[in-house]
This record gives C-alpha cells, structure tokens and sequence, in this order.
C-alpha cells in the first residue's frame, strides 16, 4: 500500500496522514511515514519523541552524499544499490513505523534546488517502488518530490479538501499536478465538516466518484494540535472514517 | 512599505496580507498585492471578481517571456527596461490595489525550475526596489521567492502563527530561512488566538520584541472562507490589530 496524503495547508493532510500510519502500525503492518512536506510535521503529529525527532537528520541536509550520488546524474539506477543504508540512517523507528524526513529546502538565496531534488526523487523511487512495505508520503499541494517516475508506484493520492473555497481551488490544482505526471488513482477527502452544508459545499463541486469520504471536525485533534503537552497519536484517537477510507482506495491497483 | 507574509500554511498568512492591502486601500494608497504562494489565494481574499481572477494570467506561465528574458541568464538586469509593461499586463486592478499571481510550479514531471524562479526572482526584485508603490506579498513558508537579492528591497517580513507546535515549528524555521538571506526585520504575528493560554504558549517560545500583534480567532472570517458566495473582504471586515502591527512595523526600515 503506497498512499500519497496532499491538499492545502492546514487543511489536515498530516493528520490524515498520520492517521493512516498508525491504523497500519496497528495492524502490525510495517510502514514508512514519509514527511515530504516542509511546511508540516508528520514527526509531531505521530507523537514521537521531541528530542529524536530534532536529531533525525533530514535526507536533503546530506550534501555531500547529494553531490556523490548525482555525479552520475541523479537518476533512479544510482542509488539503486545504496537504497537501504540511506533508509537505515536516517530513519526513526517506533514499532512498525519508520519516519523518514525529506526536510525543507534550506538554502536561502538559492533558486536552484535541481540536484536535491533529483537525489529525493531518486530516494522516493526507490522507496516507493523497491520496498516490500506500506509508504504513507505527506506532501505539499505543489506534489514537488513526485516525477512521472515516482507516481508510477503510488497507489492513491489523497487530496484532503477543507469545505472553503480557498481549500477547493487547491484540491482542484492537485488533481491536474496528479494528472500531468499519471498518478494511478487520486480520490479526494473531505475534513473538518461541521455542517451538513459543509457536505453539500463539497459534493456539488467534486466529482462523486473521486470522494473517499468525509471526516468530521473534530474538537479533539484541533485541542491535541494546540497543547504543547503533544500532538501524538494513540490508536483511538485516529479521525474517524480512516478505515472506511483505506477500504474504498484499497480496490484500486497502479495503471 | 514593503511586507512579506509568511508563515504554515493555514495559519491565516492570505488573511492577514489580505487585510493589510485593504487597509492600504482604504488610506488611499497603491498597493501591488503579490500572489506568491501556488496553495493560496490572495485574489478570492481580497474579494476580486472571480471571472476576472480565472482569467489573470499567472507569471510562472510567460514560458516564451521566460526564456527570452532568461537567454542572458535571467539577472535583475536583464528585465530592467521591460518590467513595468510585464507588470501592466499581468496585474488585475481593483481601485488602489494591483493584485499579480506569481503562479504555481505547473510543470508535473519536472524537478527543475531555475529559469522560471530566476525569472520571478528578476520581476520580483523589480517590484521590490524600483516601484513607488507600497507591495504586500503573500508568501508560502518556504519564501521560495526571495533571493538576497530581493530581501533587500522588503521591509518587513510578518510570519503569522497559530497556537500550535506545527504553526511554531514552521514559523521558526521561517525565521531561519529569513536570516539566511538577511531579510531586514522580521516580526510575528499570532492568529487565531481563542484563550490566554493560546497568548501564553507564543509568548513562552517567540522573542518578545519581535512579536507585533496576537489576533483573537475570528468566526466571522473562518465563515466568510467556508462560504460559498465570496470570501470578499470590506474595509470593516479587517482583521483587527492589523493598523497596530504596521504601526510596530513601520519604524523599520532596511538595514
């Protein structure tokens, strides 16, 4: 199972992502929980350890070994046979989860990140399409670490869609991103729904076949998200719908 | 007056830059509202006609422009002459304010944008120093947009947060990223503060002195965002607080 988590910020793709980590974790299945997004921090949302976490050294970070690697040119076959060790570094392992972050372009002034992408991209495919386990990615709308390449082996992208019309606008440019490089099969998720309008708000102007479900708001992950005790995740706190979510995309197979 | 708006996305960054172009405007003033974040949208919070934003040609997309300009390596330079044509045609008029959409990354597939940021970065740059107009850029967290070239020309940089440890996380590494290209002055704005422990926990972890403003959580814009008919803002629907930030901010100028 290789599920791509995307849609606005804040619209609750982390949560949603992490959500599915842990139904899978629970089930004793092995699962990386990729955090693809600068913008967001799948490591808090899955409650591990504040100081691990600071210490994970994240994949873009490591320019030299970036440098090697695209000497050749960055493409997939590279990094083939060094795949593992560089999963197995830089990794942090709870149970059945292993958090890897592909970490924030952190070169100000620079407006060229070609060769930190290709070396990401080249990780991805790897993980994505070598690895017998689960992969849940949690990316930004702008999908920026998936290449024609790497869609080919994600299962389904969820786009997690906030009921405004700001939420919407990018759910809708994620579809097209998804449609330009032939992601298999991309369903949308509707969150914080407080109101039956809300529902409606969403139905009306998604396609029907492409909404895997609804998440109600929920009072509980917006108070763990603000308490500075932690956001962790315990099995009965996954948002509500998880499964019924990962029934509905499990049908669909890669194109 | 030069702002950039940052910050998680979610967090309400659109809001507020959406709230300082219009308090602007209110004064009378000519404002350019820079669209610079692909998962946001300045031009539904300002309230624009929708027709008229569906047809706002996006920067990114000048792809013949692009090259042209770029076939000198796309410096500050070599758009100098042209940028104010690039800048009439490109921006949609409402009264005071100009609204340009730098326009989302919508090549799927492609892991290099450089000509396309250089040439942002070049009418950005543009923008910043030559015109006489105050510039409101609303901006993803990752600033993708500023060069050190173009962090000269800014002001001020808000980076809005929300009582979370995500939004905080986000905003630090904000604040990481600005010092790296020396962005002149940087302050934070809070939002969506609902409780005095919400005050509390930014209080406890951002520098006092660069801590403009805290804006209370406001109904009133979250259902304007979640409805249908518009997300428009009037000169009475300011986020409150705003004239104090930019009074903070305004005895700044560039170091």
């Amino acid at each position: 199972m290789k599920i791509a988590v995307s849609g606005k910020g804040g619209a609750g793709k982390t949560t949603l992502a992490a959500s599915i980590v842990c139904w899978l974790a629970a089930q004793q299945k092995p699962v990386f929980a990729v955090d693809a997004d600068p913008d967001a921090n799948l490591g808090l949302a899955l409650g591990l350890d504040g100081k691990a976490l600071a210490s994970l050294q994240p994949l873009i970070e490591l320019h030299d070994l970036i440098k090697e690697k695209n000497a050749g040119g960055g493409s997939f076959v590279d990094l083939n046979p060094e795949v593992g060790d560089i999963l197995d570094h830089y990794t942090l392992r709870q149970g059945a989860i292993r958090l890897i972050k592909m970490g924030a372009i952190k070169q100000g002034g620079s407006a060229c990140y070609c060769k930190e992408n290709s070396f990401l991209n080249s990780v991805l495919t790897n993980v994505l399409l070598d690895r017998p386990e689960a992969v849940v990615l949690d990316m930004s709308a702008g999908i920026e670490h998936l290449t024609r390449g790497t869609a080919r082996g994600i299962q389904s992208m969820l786009v997690v869609v906030e009921p405004t019309r700001a939420g919407l606008s990018t759910a809708l440019a994620v579809e097209h991103l998804a449609g330009e490089i032939n992601v298999p099969q991309l369903f949308f998720v509707g969150n914080k729904i407080r109101t039956e309008s809300d529902r409606r708000f969403l139905l009306d102007q998604l396609p029907a076949e492409r909404v895997a479900g609804m998440i109600p708001f929920s009072e509980k992950v917006l108070e763990r998200a603000r308490s500075a005790e932690g956001a962790g995740f315990r099995p009965d706190d996954l948002l509500p719908g998880v499964e019924e979510i990962l029934n509905k995309i499990g049908g669909g197979g890669c194109a």
